[in-house]
């Protein structure tokens, strides 16, 4: 077997040891290692709203590198694509519990759905916090998948966290926090591809295979199948074959305009990045949607995977507002 | 031959089209398409020193995402590994004078070095505007290099934009600017290894060939040859082949701490940066030195080659001051 060529101590020790490093790199931060939780360092905020996330690790930064002032208090981190235990999602709930409730932002995989409804009823009988669940399922490519049943979770989560954070800061109740978030995810829409596997430590070897000359569309996020296979595209190719099952999906012209997220699977450069949202800044300019607010890079990836994936978000005057409000967490930092 | 994997429409058109799609994410830059120079919008600033930097494309987000307020006033993009031309720079030049005159924050590599001078001449003969080239060149690695007469300029430029920009932005004058670029460089080291090559787009195929279960130590950001190929290290392994020769180079414990950057090369995700951060903090633990600031993502990147760099930057108050200044700009953003 060919060796793997990554930059860990030992694919049992990866989680783990990144956790240590975001302590490190990040001292506003606080590190529970035993549940691996990663939490604001002023965590309980009395008083306000507290919003947790978590899952598998391997999308970095989602969801630690978005743990901060005006987007989560905390995150539990999973195995590799292996949902976090109930446990951890409890330790996280009653660490972010300042009195106003919790909400929980939750990816729609299957296993990460039930942990944290069985860590909701766990929290209900042992204090009382009130939490709220938001299940995000913003993916056009496929109905069911491989961990999902209905549309997956991808993109639109960050935009759920930072938004909804944002609400949150501002003091707004559990409740409308909850209908920020949901109005979030029932605004946004979301499509990725790869162009090579990302590599699972433990596995060893790419998770699938896509010879030379293919690409993948409507990949997941763990590269669970998407839709086709086809010839590889050039960018302008690429981007109408995600952008046009978005468009399709959901009439985002008009209103305050759209926020448009090219996001990186992990292992495309950013040169890449900004090729592709040329791209769709074309499409969309065409279909008569206008681009209000833009975010390009890498931030919920697939290990080592090569591809990218494009969320559209269709703002309203309080998106807006909440997506511009300051926010400090490492991977997303400004006004703040 | 194999396709080349990467989101591109055409090897002969990626500098352009990646600059379109900075145009259109980031509307509060200013690009001229025709010269290829990213400005801030709001160039120049009366008063202040103007900053430019430029080099070869293929290295984002370096230096196109560093332009904006406390930061750079422009970037040059050339060709990707390739030196931008003196008319590139001149336009920069004369785009950000405002009248304080402009530093030069130039990579030593042949090229770069050359442009810029010969940039400098044309613009004091035209204009008179005075401008002082500051050059880095902080890899440990090697003495001279295939593009390179001494060491190379690697991560240092990033913290050199940053710190000498924040000077400029509080309206220090041309001369302390200088001395403040050169005060960072001088108190900084890099290192860096390679897992895989890159693909130049034109080129269809990897710079170099990397066996499995090998890996390059001390490689350049265009795939320059390194130190010495060794077996796959693991994580704390490689962390020290880095650390040490960066340690030996220079003095770094007792006074204000260091700056620690964990850079990533293209294609290793953020995981294992942070892997890598953890034990870059071990070391440094051992070694007496403490970290007072951090830094961990891509940000000087070589396309798609999978690797890291470490640089490490030796404080002091002016230094951390400056460092924690506002800065706004697409790749690093806080406090603004």
């Amino acid at each position: 077997m060919a060796s793997m060529k990554k930059l860990i101590n030992d694919p049992a020790t990866v989680v783990a040891d990144a956790l240590r490093g975001v302590a490190a790199a990040h001292p506003e931060l606080r590190v529970d290692h035993d549940q691996r939780v990663v939490f604001r360092g002023d965590a309980p905020v009395r008083g306000k709203v507290g919003l947790i996330s978590g899952g598998g690790s391997g999308h970095e930064p989602l969801h630690a590198g978005f743990v901060g002032s005006g987007m989560l208090d905390a995150a539990c981190a999973g195995e590799i694509f292996t949902s976090p235990v109930p446990d951890q999602m409890v330790a996280a709930t009653k660490g972010v519990d300042g009195g106003a409730g919790v909400l929980h932002i939750v990816k729609n995989y299957t296993g990460d759905v039930m942990n944290f409804e069985m860590a909701a009823e766990i929290v209900a009988a042992d204090s009382g916090t009130e939490v709220i669940a938001v299940v995000t399922d913003d993916d056009v490519a496929v109905q069911d998948s491989l961990y999902t049943a209905g549309r997956r979770g991808v993109g639109v989560t960050v935009l759920v966290e930072k938004i909804a954070g944002a609400a949150a800061e501002e003091g707004q109740p559990l409740a409308e926090v909850a209908a920020v978030a949901r109005k979030v995810n029932a605004n946004g829409r979301s499509m990725g591809l790869a162009l090579t596997s990302g590599t699972v430590p433990a596995a060893g070897r790419p998770t699938f295979d896509l010879p030379d000359g293919e690409m993948e569309l409507g990949i997941g996020i763990h590269g669970e199948p998407g839709r086709r296979r086809v010839p590889i595209a050039n960018a302008a190719e690429a981007a109408e074959m995600l952008v046009a099952p978005i468009l399709a999906d959901l009439d985002f012209s008009g209103g305050d305009g759209v926020l448009a997220f090219v996001n990186g699977m992990g292992a495309t450069p950013l040169i890449e990045l900004y090729v592709v949202f040329q791209e769709v800044n074309t499409l969309l300019a065409k279909a008569g949607v206008t681009i209000a607010r833009s975010l390009v890079g890498p931030y919920i990836t697939s290990l080592d995977m090569a591809g990218c994936s494009i969320t559209l978000l269709k703002l309203d005057d309080e998106l807006l507002r909440l997506w511009d409000a300051p926010v400090n967490t490492p991977a997303l930092r400004w006004g703040a």
